[in-house]
C-alpha cells in the first residue's frame, strides 16, 4: 500500500550542477578599488595605521571600522550534512558556501564558511573562541545530534555574539510559521492540537521546544526506536529531558500508536510513513513531511487524508525551507546588537514569516516562497524589535 | 647633525581615512545570483548534495568544486602590527582586510582575514591545523619575532599547502629585487657587496637569508644591542644561528663599526641612522631605509653619500613595498599546485620583479611601482615555473 516517494521533478543534470560549482560559489571583493596611490595609502599603509591605532585604544571601534562585527561564520564539522551523514568537512564545504551565498542574498550579510577538521566538541568550542575577533556571529550547520546541543550551548555561553544552530532553530522557526498559517486557514486553535514529531535529532528537539513555548502541550516525539517516554532506558540525556516535557500521558509504542487521532504530523527524519497510518489521523489534519529529498509520505497521498500538506521540496506547494528564517534572524540580531538569539526572537521571526503571507494565505500557500524578497527584511525587523524588548 | 625624519607628504586627513574604513573594506559576493528557484536548486539543495557526495567519495575534488583550494587566509595574532607593536587581534584587522584586498587586486586571489585571540604558538598552529579544510594557503602577518620563525616553521611542516610569513619573505624578495636593480644601474657585482642590515627581527633575518642564498657573503646584521657575532651571550636561538652564518670576520661593535666602508645599508628596524655614519660608507653605495613611516635616514640626506636610495614610502622614489611580491608569490604557488614556497621560488619572484622594470631601470627607478599591473602576473609565472623545476 505504501506509495513510492517521488523522484525530484525539477530535473537538473549533473553536468550543469558541477559546472555551477567550479571554483566555488563565493568571491571576496573590495568595497572600493585600490587602483591609485592615494587609495592604497588610505586602505593600506600608512593610512590604515590610524584605524588600527584607534581600535587599539578603544576595542569597541572594531565594530565600526572592520567587517568582523557583521560577518557571519557558517561553521561545520561535516558530521550531519544534508541527508548524507558524516561525510567530513571538505565534502560539507559546497553546502556551507551555499549557505554563505544565501546570507548575502536574503540577509545582506557578509558570510564565510569555516569547516573544521575535528569532531571533538571541546576542540570546536575552543577553536571558535580563538577565532572570536574574526567574526560577529556563528551559524552552526550540519553538526550531528546530540553533539550539536552541547556545542551550541557552550558557544552561547562562551561567545558574546549571536550563535545559532540552524538545523535546530531555523527549522523550528519555519515550522512554527507554517503551523500559524495552517491553523489560520483551518480556523483552528493551535494550542489544542495533538502533534506528532517523527525524529528526535536537532530539528525534532527544536521543533518540540518552540511548539511547547507556543502553548502546545500535546506533543509526542518519536526516534528510530518509537515513542519517547520516561519509561525508556535507552535515551541520551537530551531525549530523556525531552521525555519529561512531552508526551503528557506518557504513551509508549510506535508510529501507529502515536498517529492514531493526531492532528499534526511533523516529519524531520529520513524515515517513511505508510499511508495506512496517515489515514488514522484525525480528519482535517496537517502533514509536514519535511525529509529531503524524499518526504516521509508523498504529498499527493497525504492530501487524501490531511487538509494541509507541506514538504521541504521546491516542486510541491508549501515549501518549508530554512532560508525563510536564518538570513533575517541573524540580520535582525546583528542590527540590534543582540548578544543572544532568544526564544522570543525566534517566535517573532516565525510570526514575521507568517505575516508576509498576508492575503495570499491558502491551504496551498501557508508560507511565503523562499525567494520572496520581503521575508528577510520582515524577519530582521521583528527579530530586532523582539531583541530590544527582551 | 642628524636630520629630522620627514613627515608624510601625501596628506590625507583622518576623516577621509576613517570614512573609507566604515564597515570594513571587504565584501563576500556570489559568483552567480540566487534569484530563481532553479539557481537555488543548483547552488543549494537539492543540487549541492551531488557535489558534496562526489567530494565525499574523492576528497581531491574539493579543489575543483569549492573556493577553499585557492583561498588565502591572512592570519595574525596582532603582536607586531606595522610599527605599532602588540596592539592585539581586533586592532590588527584593518591591516589584514587591506592585505586581503591586495591579494584580490594584484593576485586575483580570494582571501579572508583570520585574527586570533591567542599568542601561544602551540595554539596558533593547532588552530590552523583544525581549520585546514577551509583554506588553500596561509599568509602569516604581523606576528612578532622570534615567535614568527617557530610558528612559520611548524605550519610549513604541518600543512600540505603554501605557508609564508610575509613580513619575512615578502620583504626579503622585494629587497633582493631592488638590489638586483641597483647593481645593474651601478654595473657592480652583487656577490662582492659588503652589506649591513639594521634589524634582526622577521625582515632582517629573512633579508640576510635571501642575500646569503644569492651569493653575498659579507653581511653584518645588527640588533638593538649592536653587531651580531658569535661572541655575544645575549642572543636568542635565531640570532645565535644567524651569527654563525653572517659577519664572516666576526666583528663586534655598533653601527659606526659596521657601516664604515660598507656598500649597502638595509634598514628594517624602527631606528635612526645619523648622517655622519652614512657618510662613512664606501663611495657610490646603496641605502635602503625601509622603516615605515619614518625611514632610518631622510632619503635626500642619504642621497648626498649614496648612489642609490630607496625607502618604504610611496612619496619618494624607489618604494620597496611587499605588495610587489606576495600576491604573485601565492598566485604562482597555487597555480602550480605547490605544497611549499621554496627559496628558489622566492629568488624567482625577485628576478621577475626586477625584470618588469626593464628599460625603465634608473637610479630613481630600481623597482616597479606597486600599482604596476604587470608585476603580479610576472611574479606568479616565475614562481610557478620555479616550483615545477624544483
Amino acid at each position: 500500500m505504501t506509495e513510492t516517494v517521488p523522484t525530484p521533478r525539477l530535473v537538473i543534470d549533473d553536468e550543469e550542477i558541477f559546472a555551477a560549482h567550479h571554483g566555488g560559489k563565493l568571491s571576496v571583493e573590495l568595497k572600493s578599488p585600490l587602483d591609485t596611490q592615494r587609495a592604497l595609502s588610505i586602505a593600506y599603509t600608512p593610512g590604515v595605521a590610524q584605524v588600527s591605532r584607534a581600535i587599539a585604544a578603544d576595542h569597541t571601534l572594531a565594530a565600526r571600522y572592520t567587517w568582523a562585527n557583521r560577518l557571519v561564520v557558517v561553521v561545520s564539522d561535516g558530521t550531519a550534512v544534508l541527508g548524507l551523514g558524516d561525510i567530513g568537512p571538505a565534502a560539507s564545504l559546497p553546502v556551507m558556501e551555499g549557505k554563505s551565498a544565501l546570507f548575502k542574498t536574503f540577509g545582506g550579510l557578509d558570510s564565510i564558511p569555516i569547516v573544521l577538521d575535528t569532531k571533538d566538541p571541546d576542540e570546536i568550542v575552543e577553536t571558535l573562541i580563538r577565532l572570536r575577533p574574526t567574526f560577529g556571529a556563528v551559524n552552526l550547520e550540519d553538526i550531528s545530534a546530540p553533539r550539536c546541543f552541547e556545542i551550541e550551548r557552550r558557544l552561547i555561553e562562551a561567545l558574546d555574539c549571536p550563535v545559532m544552530h540552524d538545523d535546530q532553530h531555523g527549522t523550528a522557526i519555519v515550522v512554527l510559521a507554517a503551523l500559524l498559517g495552517a491553523v489560520k486557514v483551518l480556523d483552528r486553535d493551535m494550542t489544542g492540537l495533538k502533534v506528532v514529531i517523527s525524529g528526535a535529532g536537532a530539528a525534532g528537539v527544536a521543533c518540540a521546544n518552540i511548539l511547547l513555548a507556543s502553548g502546545i502541550s500535546h506533543i509526542t516525539v518519536l526516534d528510530s526506536k518509537g515513542v519517547i517516554h520516561t519509561g525508556r532506558d535507552d535515551l541520551n540525556p537530551f531525549k530523556a529531558e525531552l521525555a519529561q516535557r512531552t508526551n503528557p500521558d506518557q504513551h509508549s509504542g510506535g508510529m501507529a500508536e502515536a498517529l492514531a487521532g493526531a492532528d499534526v504530523f511533523l516529519g524531520v527524519s529520513a524515515g517513511v510513513v505508510p499511508e495506512e497510518l496517515i489515514a488514522t489521523m484525525a480528519p482535517g489534519g496537517i502533514v509536514f513531511a519535511m525529509s529531503n529529498p524524499d518526504p516521509e509520505i508523498h504529498p499527493e497521498v497525504a492530501k487524501k487524508y490531511a487538509a494541509i500538506v507541506a514538504t521541504g521540496r521546491s516542486d510541491f506547494p508549501n515549501q518549508i525551507n530554512n532560508v525563510l528564517a536564518f538570513p533575517g534572524v541573524f540580520r535582525g540580531a546583528l542590527d540590534a546588537g543582540a548578544r543572544r538569539i532568544t526564544e522570543k526572537m525566534k517566535v517573532a521571526a516565525a510570526q514575521a514569516i507568517f505575516s508576509v503571507v498576508g492575503d495570499d494565505l491558502a491551504s496551498d500557500h501557508i508560507v511565503p516562497s523562499p525567494l520572496d524578497p520581503r521575508v528577510g527584511p520582515a524577519v530582521a525587523a521583528a527579530v530586532a524589535a523582539a531583541s530590544e524588548t527582551d
